[in-house]
């Protein structure tokens, strides 16, 4: 399988980011060709030591990175990215991989 | 079920990172209590406009935040996190948070 990695940091308005994300960002992103799974954290991103600068991260999975890569490309998929645009005001980091379970 | 992510960043030699992840690392970390699924990065991680400074990305799944807090006080735990010194050179990242399906 291979991941799309989406870390929002802390946006200027967190419920109104968790409002659009919940009403409208996830309706979007769910017509994303080749979505397998869509995880999103629940309350908030900690790190060992205490709060972190993340809000809020998304997991979307795919066969391969190709499916990715496809995804991108798509009508789907650039809605979706442009989305992002509209309530991600603190930012986004975005990584792609594939994994394996060990 | 809820996520400790590990995004490592770029080592100073990542050949003999990768060596002493998959040869010794993996194999402390899975000794970790309460750990239910074990997911790593296989090639690179990108990012959508291309390389990213992330080496590897680890996901460790907990039935919940608070199993992951009693993983991070466990010996066993104590020792994993002592570990990511020994090879982590180019520094690491670590969140926690509770998931959800959507």
């Amino acid at each position: 399988m291979a991941k799309l990695l989406v870390l929002y940091k802390t946006p200027s308005d967190a419920a109104a980011f968790d409002k659009y994300y919940a009403e409208t960002h996830i309706a979007i992103a769910k017509k994303i060709p080749g979505l397998r799974h869509f995880e999103v954290s629940r309350g908030p991103v900690a790190t060992p030591a205490g709060p972190s600068g993340v809000h809020l991260v998304a997991t979307l999975t795919f066969d391969d990175a190709s499916a990715i890569q496809a995804a991108f490309g798509s009508p789907e998929g650039q809605a979706a990215a442009a989305d992002v645009g509209k309530f991600a005001t603190g930012g986004v980091d975005m990584f792609i991989y594939e994994t394996a379970n060990v």
